[in-house]
This record gives C-alpha cells, sequence and structure tokens, in this order.
C-alpha cells in the first residue's frame, strides 16, 4: 500500500498529468507495478485518465478526503465564520493554518483580491521556520522542543528576503513570544508581508495560527504590524478558548 | 492498495474518531490487516493517532493530495478570481462545482456570511439530479446519456423539498436547457435557493458549474432567479471559452 500511496505523491510536484513511465520512474517502481496501481487508483477515483493521451492526473475523490478531514475538524469549523469576519474587517486576505511539525498547512482560506492562486490554497506547507504562522506556533514550545524541530528542518531561503540562519530565526521566534504575534516581510511571497498569531491547543500546544496577509505596495511593515498584529493575536487566542 | 484505501474512506461517515476495531468492522476486514493498514497510513500522515485514546483520525496529509489536485487544475485556477469579482458583484455565496458522473463536487468556495459550515465545503458531493449545477450540466448531454446517468442515480429526496422523481427531474434539465441555467429552491437545503450555470469543457462535455446561493429569507424564487439567474449563466459562459 505505501508504494500505492507513493503513486499519488508523485503528483506533487505540480505535474498535473503523468505517464505510466513517468510514474514508475518517479515512485521508483517497475512498471507493471505502476500499472496495476493506475489501475487500481483510478477505478477508485483517485486518479483519472486522461482520454486518449494515456496520462493520468489525479482524480476527484482526493477532494473528498479533504472534505472528511475538513468537516471532522472542530478547530476549522470554528475558525471559519471568525476568519469571514476578520476579513470583513481588515480587508486582507487571512487564512488559517494548522501545525504539522517542521511544517504548517493551510486549511482556511478567505480571498480579499485577485492575487497569486496558489499562495494560501487550502493543503499548501510552509516550512515552520520562516512563516509567520510557523514562527508564532514555535513561540508556544520549550526552547528544546524547537530545536529538535530546527534540527529537523532543513533551513534553507524561500525567497531573497528569508531569514533562514538559526539564530535569527530562533531570536524571530523569541520576539514573537514576546509580542504575541509574528511578522514576516517578504520571506515566503515578494512584497508580501504577513502577521500570525498563535491558537493554542487544550493541552496547551499548537494547533494552528490566524494569518493576515497584505501587500507592500499599500503597507509598510510598521503600519501593517500596528494594525495587524494584535488583531491576529486576539483572533487566535478568542479561537483557543473556543478550542480548547 | 484497494483494502488500505478503503480505511481512509471509512472516515466519510462524517466520524472524526474511530477505534482500530471500528475500522475494522467498516472495511470488512480482520484487526490484524486493519492494524498494518492503520501504521503505515499513520506513518505517512494520512492518518492521525489521537494521543492515548487509540483513535485514529483522517491525517493533515490528504489535505495536501487536494492542494496538489488544485493547483494543477486550470479550470479551478481560472474560476478562482472570476467568482471572488462575482461574489463581490452579488454579494451571496458563490461556488464552483465539478461534474463527476452521478454527482457534482465542489471545488472552489467563496463565503458571503456565516453559514452552514458543511453547504459548499471543497470536496463536498451533491447528486446530479437534485442540484442546480448538476442539471445544467446534464443539459449539455443528449437525452440518452442523461439516461444512463440516472439510471445510476439513487434517486431519492434530500429534503422535503427535493424533485426527486424522474419525470421531473427530466423536465427541470429541460428547463435549464432552454434558460441557460437551473434554479432549485430548498431542493438541497431548507431555506436555500441555489441557481447554477454550466461551464462546457473543450470537448463540449459538461466540465463544472458555477453556483450562486441565496436565502428565501431575502429573496423570493422570482426575484433570485430574474437577478442571479442570467449573472450565473453568463460567467459559466466566459469560464468556457477560457477554459475551451
Amino acid at each position: 500500500m505505501e508504494k500505492g500511496l507513493r503513486v499519488l505523491g508523485a503528483f506533487s510536484a505540480g505535474q498535473q498529468f503523468m505517464t505510466l513511465r513517468e510514474i514508475a520512474e518517479a515512485c521508483e517502481i517497475d512498471k507493471s507495478a505502476a500499472q496495476r496501481f493506475t489501475h487500481t487508483l483510478s477505478q477508485l477515483g483517485y486518479l483519472e485518465k486522461c482520454g486518449d493521451t494515456k496520462r493520468f492526473s489525479l482524480g476527484k475523490k482526493v477532494l473528498e478526503l479533504s472534505f472528511n478531514y475538513l468537516r471532522a475538524n472542530t478547530l476549522v469549523e470554528a475558525a471559519s465564520p471568525v476568519l469571514l469576519d476578520l476579513q470583513r474587517t481588515c480587508g486582507e486576505r487571512v487564512n488559517l493554518s494548522l501545525f504539522d511539525d517542521t511544517s504548517i498547512i493551510y486549511a482556511v482560506r478567505q480571498l480579499s483580491k485577485r492575487e497569486y492562486y496558489f499562495s494560501s490554497l487550502i493543503g499548501r506547507r510552509m516550512p515552520v521556520y520562516c512563516s509567520s504562522g510557523g514562527r508564532v506556533m514555535l513561540g508556544l514550545l520549550d526552547d528544546e522542543h524547537v530545536d529538535a524541530i530546527l534540527d529537523r528542518c532543513d533551513l534553507k531561503p524561500v525567497t531573497p528576503k528569508t531569514i533562514f540562519e538559526r539564530p535569527k530565526v530562533k531570536a524571530k521566534i523569541a520576539e514573537a513570544r514576546t509580542k504575541g504575534y509574528a511578522l514576516t516581510v517578504e520571506e515566503t511571497v515578494m512584497g508580501e508581508l504577513v502577521v500570525a498569531g498563535a491558537i493554542t491547543a487544550a493541552d496547551g500546544r499548537p494547533a494552528g495560527a490566524v494569518h493576515i496577509a497584505g501587500s507592500l505596495g499599500n503597507w509598510t511593515p510598521l503600519q501593517f504590524e500596528k494594525k495587524f498584529g494584535p488583531l491576529a493575536s486576539q483572533t487566535a487566542h478568542a479561537l483557543s478558548r473556543k478550542h480548547g
């Protein structure tokens, strides 16, 4: 089964279509195994075969799995209307991310204006060390725990502005602890600033983060932080109590 | 592998947590097989184990699959900003659904106000015969094809107002063909009206639908249809050309 799931994972590079041969190569399995897996996955709706091109793409069934995840997640459910209100209040893009060890993963997205399609698509991962949500959530953990996570991260820049050096990242985490929110400026997307507040699970560990994202074309970092930092923090705090 | 995927599918009843025994029963596999599958699925992140309760839930990895599906889907990408604009214009909830034989499946969601969390969550399926999006998409197919799909549907009411009887459904599909959009009133959710226009793929077959959903508290069916029917139809038509 692990190999079969590797076939689904092979579509993670953003490739919409893959031939049997490409799948076999990407998964390091032989062609007859690839044939067997793609057949089963297609029958179940996890893959779709593209007409007569003999190429495969992910199937609509994968959306159903994410529906089942999201509908059962009480934090995501509680956050959904709150984020809608927050988006109304601040007019910027707001997201909810979930904590997943070395990365955060987006789970709620409320667009504010035409913008990069991918930037906060549900299910997108971002490294924990360079995202505002990741840093503010790491701030809830003790130093030993933070170090253990950073040990498992491949610390590298995402943009030319990414702060990824370990001592600097730790200083940013300490800053987020003090302020109650984290601010990143062009660290994941050029031209973009993001503030985030951390949502605490009932056991005190990080559960998720509320993000507010704006453009450097509209805001200086100082203005943005002053206006939205406390708002992200308060919203996250309110969701912590709701969830806890 | 089919059995392993059945384990993921077992969480479709909206149950957040399942024990090993419940999983084994739901999938009709023995407990040792369930143990093996849940172990592998947990290691890969498709399942999460809940602390010390020994219960399982879907893992965040399933969100990643849906991300890979959505990021690669050119129709969903093209529709995303268009639906945002449409939501601004009409102030109601707008969604994009995709055609999947006997059902439609939601792929883009733009909330307008606090509302039912589930109602248009991405990945949610609705029967093709009683949803406005389903009916308007069926209208693109010839009668023979429509009949074949309806043969495979389990025609039954979703609400007390659902029109599900075969001749009536076919009349509704014919009406949608003439008007260029379909209207449903309380057929899937009580108190709700929905209009939808169909997006055509390059080969002329149904690809998706643009939905606009409102409340009977704010609109009479006639007002709603007049105001939003043509808008849903035009938006879908514009996306058809974009996509085709």
